[in-house]
């Protein structure tokens, strides 16, 4: 029998996405790791896994169980990400791996990298998935089916820890993408975090409105509104810490996207239909492609 | 056997909308409609719905066909309400029932109402249902289930009129709701056409970004885009004429947008995060009314 990928994986946060690793790894890992050890720094979410039978052990004593690990991965809100590198970096051996599953991958790099010992290998990692739901119970394990998950790695990350964790997404059914953190952090400020300001925003919008009733809003959602509802659920803290953390990249995209938004504005009151017209042809065709790459 | 609730019902546009309403009630009016006529101006769609075994009978002459009607259902791009009324106006009799489906109703009225002989009867619909697709095969019978129409009848309309156009789309499952045609430009403006105006936009700057490539964007689409892909490919023709047609409505709407998206700008700025967390509670409430509306 050949090695484990990892003899004790630690997974450390268990909301949709700590949940939802959990649940593939135990689907589709067999003999591939050795452990599955689940932490939470909430008594009660650990209650709830426990109940719902995932991974191999409920860990109450996080430093322990991180220190008997090679595999640590962070599922936190990524504002969480410091303080919990500081509690647990002491506590971590040489060889181990710390990655990890958040949207923001410099912050990690930076919040984390320097609580780590000489020896601990970082690989940052962001699975490409998620729904609009949160908690332990909202988890499941084809998530990562066909999705793609990015890995960041420093330029000086040991190609066996990076080769590690492409595996251990690939066991849960994600392609597997290396990409400069710097850059992953532009990518995900369009294709994620500026979908979810637009949909927070105009849902804010239309809750204040006094000319239309929130009831209003609600009862004729079918429009086009119910989408960004949707997106608009998404867990509060999660995405706070996300708009804190990756700052730049967000404030950059958004500034494009008003001055577009400003032209279209332009064009709507001064009646250019072709212009209008010109945009939607456009952007249809990138809806096909998104069908072509099956990631609609 | 009691009366016929249109004795001969034509359909102008058969697209997604007409399309369906031409299903929905083939599915369930039984006797209550005598004879459902469908025209489109392309001949090849007109063939197509032919095909495909939709309505009683495919018109190949217009002016005729709507002469013998007492319903006449306009499904056609809002910007080709005018011409459309222009042309059949003459060849309609006392008693018709003029209705339509557009998500523009102050521009119906003013576009349609002044081309009807006297007699003829003006009840505008708007049923609150779509999906991104076009095209006669696009429309299915079930669309308009659980899904409100509303109807924005001037003051002076008949009142009998009324009831039969709601007795309508009653039969095609959908729940009806009466409105001035103002209101309705305000209420859509905020829950179907800001809405698609942001994703159009939001899907139209990721495209032209040069440090992101489309093809990025597309592979990575599963953090949110994808959801923006999607609107953004409704029908470019049918959205070109809605923004044009509600100018009013949606610029003081994109107005209330824009102001409360640069509050939450300064925020991320500033990192402001209770601002940012606040308001990311607060929409998530919204989504959970929306699924209690059965409007997800």
């Amino acid at each position: 029998m050949s090695e484990p990928l990892f003899k004790s994986l630690v997974i450390v946060g268990l909301g949709l996405i700590g949940s939802s690793v959990a649940r593939a790894l135990k689907d589709r890992a067999g003999d591939k790791i050795g452990k599955i050890g689940l932490y939470d720094a909430q008594p009660e979410v650990r209650q709830r896994c426990q109940s719902l039978g995932l991974g191999d052990e409920i860990c109450e004593d996080l430093s322990q169980a991180v220190s008997q690990a090679d595999g640590v991965m962070f599922c936190v809100p990524v504002g969480a990400n410091a303080s919990l590198a500081q509690s647990i970096g002491p506590h971590l051996k040489a060889g181990t791996i710390v990655t990890d599953v958040g949207s923001v991958k410099q912050s990690f790099i930076r919040d984390v990298g320097s609580w780590l010992p000489e020896g601990v290998h970082l690989v940052p990692g962001h699975p490409v998935a998620g729904t609009e739901h949160s908690g332990p119970d909202a988890g499941f394990g084809a998530l990562f089916q066909d999705r793609w998950c990015i890995l960041t790695p420093p330029s000086n990350t040991d190609s066996q820890a990076i080769a590690r964790v492409s595996a251990l997404w690939e066991i849960m059914g994600a392609n597997v993408e290396i990409m400069e953190a710097q850059h992953h952090d532009l990518v995900l400020a369009v294709t994620s975090h500026l979908p979810h300001l637009i949909a927070y925003t105009i849902v804010g919008t239309a809750s204040d409105l006094e000319t239309v009733t929130e009831k209003e809003c609600v009862k004729f959602a079918a429009g086009g509104f119910r989408d960004f509802t949707r997106i608009a659920a998404s867990d509060p803290v999660m995405w706070r810490d996300i708009f804190l953390n990756n700052r730049e990249a967000a404030l950059e995209i958004l500034g494009r996207f008003t001055e577009d938004l400003f032209a279209l504005q332009r064009a709507i009151r001064w009646g250019e239909g072709e212009t209008l017209e010109a945009l939607f042809q456009r952007t249809r065709k990138i809806r096909r492609d998104v069908i072509d790459a099956k990631q609609a």
